[in-house]
């Protein structure tokens, strides 16, 4: 996974475990595509303070995540709930009674709410 | 849940943001069944010390759970999954053809994994 995605989706799992400051700091430069430099300006502090406050947050990310791996147990989960729908599309295509396909459709639906 | 089974789950996903102190505390307190006395003296300190001990341990894992919502999400995702694995051992037994069988059968498996 692209580091840039990576830290999007931690800061997605953690982010309210930061303070509202490297958590904004964060969102600006990974979800909102700002820059250093328009972060700065933003907040009226130094590009310098900017880039100490979103390296904090990153590593406290990376360390939750260590300790805690809820991102590895969740892509892991989505994994494998997408490869069980997938198998029940084809299975569904096959059998074309109704009854079997509304149950399976009603599977489907409640399955595709977890990823 | 129960007050006691709650925590204890909390603490097998928290468990790891507490000092090693407070969760050796609580996991013995809430998973062995030891009293704080017995706590106590394993410890050479006071019951009283235990006692604030777990109570800050207990107070962090709620205040853990009330900002990420990882035990509450985990719960209603596996009550989902086991609700589609029932539905799925109902069609199971209906349709008899072994081909369908089979397939249902790997589904299932995979499911099971995450509750």
């Amino acid at each position: 996974m692209e580091e840039k995605v990576k830290i999007s989706m931690l800061l997605s799992f953690y982010g309210k475990l930061l303070t509202k400051k490297q958590f904004n700091f964060l969102d600006d430069y990974y979800n909102n595509d700002l820059s250093l430099s328009e972060i700065a300006e933003n907040n009226s502090i130094t590009r310098q303070a900017v880039r100490d406050n979103i390296k904090k947050g990153e590593k406290k990310l990376f360390e939750y995540e260590e300790k805690l791996m809820f991102m590895k147990r969740t892509l892991n989960q989505e994994k494998k709930i997408e490869k069980a729908l997938s198998e029940l599309t084809k299975i569904q295509k096959d059998y074309s009674d109704k009854q079997i396909a509304s149950v399976l459709e009603s599977i489907k639906k409640e399955l595709s709410c977890l990823v």
